[in-house]
Formats: structure tokens, C-alpha cells, sequence
């Protein structure tokens, strides 16, 4: 008999985990993915403020995945899935699967307004983040050579739309580049005169956190300069500044962090999804009426207990995925199914700056320098592979003792 | 009396030094750069092969010159030189000098084959390795998912054009990629497989060297597996592959490392050039005629005690750009000008791969492991930055004892 074949598509933090389970088992695993590495994307914001280099927090996927020979990777762009037949299209040819895994994550979304991206991109992959940079840096730089003071503060502001987890690192960072790691760079401005502004439609910060910590994060917010303006949406977005409600700030720099959306893989399915464009999904993350189908991470509305949507972060992803690749292994053994997905949460967190983060464990919320070194030990070692581990830890501390920040390199054609 | 300008063309190590030098001179100094980095080149082939990170071999100009408050850095690309008035023009302005120092360094010449850049690019800046880099691995891509046999071959046959040191390297790097880093990461393909060809129109591969140390090259080239052929030149360059004499090599990567010609400076300043555009200069590295223009490096035509043409290596332009701060620093107190430039040759260097160099110290020829740890050695010590050292030592050693290679990364917008 033929080995099952099992397409995995995306290989993001749920289907690379999904891989890794199932490496060594009775089936050839294939993993699809547009880009050739997997992506520490917790830390992406960094790369996008000049702290860190892309190789720091990306491994090429066939390298991570190169000691499971039963594990094939294809670096191609899906098109389409066709149910009937069984098979994945990409760009120049069909993958014909008996199981499938779809983890393709999600993108940003504009609420409509799509003719914002280009103003004000958001932060997915490492591709994004050295645009962001080289945006960040430019302005800098635009600022330096500017003679009408106008135009110098126009350079100087620094708008964040969205203070979620993603919106909350990213002001924080470039005040801390602005701030600290730039100040004795340029001679016609003072890189501390820039505005960094943090503008949430909602009436705090860190709004999936508890508020007491919402309120932590303000203060440390508070404490790195960075304005902070809640309860009123962005109305308009374009190449001179940004309109909040009905008021003006003129801002050359503006990043995207309000928003995601699934990525297109209900479209593909055929499949109920909700306004996030996330599947709706089965107990057993399966597509309904259809076993063999497996949707997973950012792409999938999985339901806690409650029957609350759980949050599109990492750890769910990675729990997905290695279940997934649990009830398969049991599947192709002739097992019975391992009871339905239940997330465990081992609590959230989320950095503002040095020494500044939020942690909420439920049993207990931290803060401040002790949250903040959690986060530190936590994300270092949950990157893949050891060489990155090192570099990033020697390249903490590094920053740390120097408050010099590496990498602020302005690579790649300038879109601006 | 107002301070006297003195402006820098370029922030290589020709323009570097001579900032350097001028730190803390009674003048004030400005710095123009196209790019906002200073590039370590010598180790630029080892972003393009997957070995090290844009970061780790770049640093900002501003960060190397933040101590030195009396020179300005501006990021601009200059235009035009006008020398009855004596300004540089720039994108939107003029910036006025008393002194000019033009340090543009040097381009790929194409032999007047223009058209040859778009498949056979060249390398000189972080964007052309990362460009190469996303060539080279993408060729592993595309053959993996390759179906026709042919095909496949094409995708693994890698071609370097011009057998200088830079061609050396990059073939000797793309072989190690090939037939070590990369060996297990594919599961239709053996990377093992892939050709690498090492044309050269000239006799011998380092022709700069003497002959004895050009044969050990040569002998370290054939241990890496690379097919070296001399003594024809390439008649022609396609999207399909190279022609070499009448002989076609079906080939889909193609790196140009064949030849340089000096940057456009002889142009802005209407100067007397040589056939390879650089700039002649008198003995004190001054253009003919007037004193208060300075050309260095890449960029100018300097003659060694003999007669002959000095190399474009980095070390003759450091100690060009800092012969040239200690004259305008004589000159501005009123104190006699130091004799002529005379470049001081402590050695040239060239490496083949892992454990194989050959290193000319005049005095003594020395190829194999010694060479290479040399190599490594003054390569570690002269990177500008003590955390860029220490990285890239880690690094190094890292890739060493692991046959790993990081920075493995396609980036970027894919231009095949």
C-alpha cells in the first residue's frame, strides 16, 4: 500500500510544529510555504526598528526540518485547493494529498481603507520589516537634511495605529531608537524631538490584557515618551500625516498594527468563515464534513471552553499543530482519535521597552523589570536553533550595556 | 575667520579614513554618501554565498563617526561637482567646500556589454548580495522542483566570471554552500550535484599574485570541486546561460567578478582619466592644477615608485584618506605639507574556502591553513566595531564546527 501523503501548507508556528510531529512517522509530509524560512515573528518588530538582523529571527525552513526525511519542502505559492480531487495547486503543477493542513496564518487588514497600505504598512514578514526600517531611518535622515522646520517635525513624527501587543513594541522601540540609541548621531536635530504617537480606536492599551496591566503598560508607555491617544479611530491615512477623528497630525512615518485578517484560505476551502476571514472548524480542528481536512493558527476560529475564539498568538498555533499531527499518527495507526484540541494557555506576554513589559499568568500579573525578563528568557529560548539563541542573547546584551543599536542598515530600493 | 569646509565624496575606506583624520581638526566636515552604511567589502562575497548577514559587515556612518562632532554625515546622492564655484550639488541642494576629497570608490565594467548586468550581476554593494544570495538560492529551489533532467543541471550549474580575488572567493563559497551546507536540506535533488564554474580570460586565477601562489589556488579550487577554465573569455551572457570561447554552458546563476571601472568622478571634476575611468592624480594625491582637490582610492590613477598602477584594495585607499587628513591638517595650521604619498605594502590576501588562502608578503608566500587563519585574522581585526567583530568571530566559529551557514535568506522581490 502507497504511504498516505500529507500536505502541510504554511509553515508559520502551527504547521511547522505540525511537521515536527510528525517526522519519522508512516506518512511523506509535505510543507508548502511562499518563503523559504520560518519566521520568529514575536520578535519582528525588532528587525523593523533596527535592534536586530532578519537572520537573527528567521532559520530557512530546510534547515529546521532537514534531520526528517520523510519531510519534503516545497517553496511555491498556493493558488487553490481542489477538495474533490484531493490536490493543492501551486504556481506550476498540482500536490496531490490524502491529509491536509492548512496554517497559513493571517495578513493585515485595513478595514476597507486598502489604499492605506501603502502609506502605512504593517508587519508580517521580514520583507515588511526592512521596509518599516528603512522608512524609520529615512525619516531620520529626511529630517537631518531638511530646512524648513515644518518639514523637520513632519520627519520627526512617528505614528502607530493600533496598541495591541504588535502597535505597543513597535512605539516603544522606535522611542527607545529615537531616544537613546540615536541621540548622538546627527548634528542639525536632536533625535529626542521626535513625536512618537500611538494612536488605539479603543479605550486602552493592550486591550486582550487585564487592566491593570493595560494601565502598566501606559505608565511605561508614559515613561518613553510616547503619546498615547485612545477612543478614537483613525479617519484618514495618506502621504503627509494621519487624521484622528477630526484631528491633523502631519507624520511622515506610519505603521499599521489595528488589524488582521485570515489569509484567503477559506476561499480555497469553500468554507464558512467569520469576519476575520478565520475557517470555522470542528472540535477536532478538522473542516466540517471534511476529516481529512485540518485548518489551523491565525486561519482558524478554534473556540475555547467558554466558547470564546481563542487569540491568534504563537502558542495556540504551535498546540494546533502538534495535535494535529497527534490525532494523524493515531489516525494512520489505527488508534482512536486522542480527545478534542483544548488550548492551554501558559500565560501572555508583552514588552514596551528595557525593562518594561506585561505578564498575565491569570494566577498572577507582573510587570515592569521582572516581566520584563521573562519575556527576554522566553522568547530566546523558544527560537529555533541554538546559533540564533546565542547571537540574539549576545546581541541583547550587547545593546543593552551600549544602548547602541545594530543593524540600522537602509537596504533595498526606497519606496517612499 | 570662518572654519574652512572640507567635503568628503564617499564613505568607503578611502573617505573613512580621511574622516577619521580630520576628527577633531579645526574644520568643519561633511560626509556624503549615497548609502548610509560603510561597507566592510572584502567580506561582501560571504553575504552573497549565505554566510554571514548584511549586519555583520555593515555599520551605519553615523554610528562610526558619532564621536567626532565636527563632522556631518549627508545622505544624499551627489549629482555634479562644480569647481569654479566650488560646490557639490546634491539631490535638492549645493554643498559649498573649501577642500573636496572624491572617494567614489569603483563599479562593475561590463566591457561594454551593458546589457549583461541583468544576468550576470556584480557585486559592490549590500543590495547586489542580497540579490545574488536570492539568485543562488533560488537556483537550489527551482532545481529541487525541477522535473526534466536538463533543466535541473541548469538550475545547478553556477558560473563566476573573472578569477581575481572575488571571483576565487565566490566560487570557492558557492562550492562549500553546495557540497556542505547545503547537503541535507534537499530531498530530490543532491546539491552535491551542482556545478561550479570558474572562467577567467587570463592564464591563471589570481592573476594579481605571483604564479607560485596562484597554483595553490588553483590546486585549493579543484579540492572545492570547482571546474576552473582559463585562458578564454566569455563571448556571451544570457538568461539561459554563458558562452565561453565557442563552448555554451547552460547555466541559470551567473556572478560577474571579471572587472571594475573607477566611478563617474573623473566626469563631475572633467578630469584626465585612464581606460578603466580613473581619475590622474599628482603626487600628493591632488587633481593636476588644483590643490584643493583630493582624489583617492578606487576612484584615482596612483603610481607606485615604478611607474605602475597601485591596486583598488582597500589598504592603499586607507592609507590614501589618511595621508590626506594629515595634509589638510598641515595645511590649515600653516605647517610645512608632508612628503608625497607612498603606499606601504604590508601583504596581500586572498581566500579560497574553508582552510585555504594564499597570502604575498613579498618577504614570504604562504598558501594552505597558516594563509587562511591570517586571513581570518586580519579580517576579524580590521571590522570596524567591536560587536561586529565579535558576531562575525562567533559566527565563523559557529560555521566551523557545524558546517552550518546562516543567513540563508531569500529576501526581497524575486528579479529572475
Amino acid at each position: 500500500m502507497a504511504r498516505p501523503r500529507i500536505v502541510i501548507i504554511g509553515a508559520g508556528f502551527g504547521g511547522l510544529s505540525a511537521a515536527h510531529g510528525l517526522a519519522g512517522a508512516a506518512a511523506d509530509v509535505t510543507v508548502i510555504d511562499r518563503r523559504n524560512y520560518h519566521l520568529f515573528q514575536p520578535l519582528l518588530y525588532q528587525v523593523a526598528t533596527a535592534g536586530l538582523s532578519p537572520a537573527q529571527i528567521a532559520q530557512p525552513i530546510r534547515s529546521i526540518l532537514r534531520r526528517a526525511p520523510n519531510v519534503n519542502v516545497l517553496l511555491d505559492k498556493v493558488l487553490g485547493i481542489d477538495k474533490e480531487r484531493r490536490t493543492v495547486t501551486v504556481e506550476d503543477r498540482e500536490v496531490p494529498y490524502d491529509y491536509l493542513v492548512v496554517a497559513t496564518g493571517a495578513r493585515h487588514s485595513y478595514f476597507g481603507h486598502d489604499a492605506w497600505e501603502s502609506v502605512a504598512p504593517g508587519l508580517k514578514n521580514i520583507d515588511d520589516a526592512i521596509g518599516i526600517r528603512r522608512r524609520i531611518l529615512m525619516a531620520f535622515e529626511h529630517a537631518e537634511a531638511a530646512t524648513a522646520p515644518e518639514q523637520r517635525q513632519r520627519f520627526l513624527t512617528f505614528v502607530v495605529i493600533g496598541a495591541g501587543p504588535t502597535g505597543v513594541e513597535m512605539a516603544g522601540a522606535i522611542a527607545e531608537l529615537a531616544h537613546v540609541a540615536l541621540r548622538h548621531d546627527f548634528r542639525s536635530i536632536n533625535p529626542r524631538d521626535a513625536r512618537i504617537v500611538l494612536v488605539e480606536a479603543g479605550p486602552r492599551v493592550l486591550p486582550a490584557f487585564p487592566e491593570v496591566l493595560s494601565e502598566a503598560a501606559r505608565r511605561s508607555l508614559d515613561r518613553l515618551h510616547v503619546e498615547v491617544r485612545l477612543g478614537t479611530p483613525v479617519s484618514q491615512c495618506d502621504g503627509e500625516g494621519v487624521t484622528i477623528g477630526d484631528h491633523r497630525l502631519q507624520a511622515a512615518t506610519v505603521v499599521w498594527a489595528a488589524g488582521v485578517m485570515a489569509s484567503g484560505a477559506a476561499q480555497w476551502l469553500g468554507a464558512d468563515k467569520d469576519g476575520a476571514g478565520r475557517v470555522k472548524i470542528g472540535p477536532d480542528l478538522s473542516l466540517p464534513g471534511h476529516p481529512k481536512i485540518f485548518v489551523l493558527g491565525d486561519t482558524a476560529l478554534a473556540l475555547d471552553g467558554d466558547g470564546r475564539p481563542l487569540p491568534g498568538v504563537a502558542p495556540v498555533a504551535k498546540q494546533q499543530g502538534a495535535y494535529v499531527a497527534r490525532l494523524l499518527r493515531a489516525r494512520l495507526a489505527g488508534l482512536p482519535a486522542p480527545p478534542p484540541f483544548r488550548y492551554r494557555n501558559f500565560g501572555t506576554l508583552a514588552t514596551i521597552g528595557r525593562r518594561a513589559a506585561v505578564a498575565d499568568f491569570g494566577w498572577i500579573k507582573l510587570d515592569g523589570t521582572l516581566a520584563w525578563l521573562l519575556w527576554g528568557l522566553v522568547h530566546i529560548s523558544f527560537l529555533i536553533g541554538f546559533r540564533n539563541r546565542l547571537v540574539v542573547m549576545l546581541d541583547w546584551l550587547w545593546s543593552y550595556v551600549t544602548f547602541q543599536s545594530g543593524a540600522r542598515l537602509i537596504t533595498g530600493s526606497d519606496s517612499q
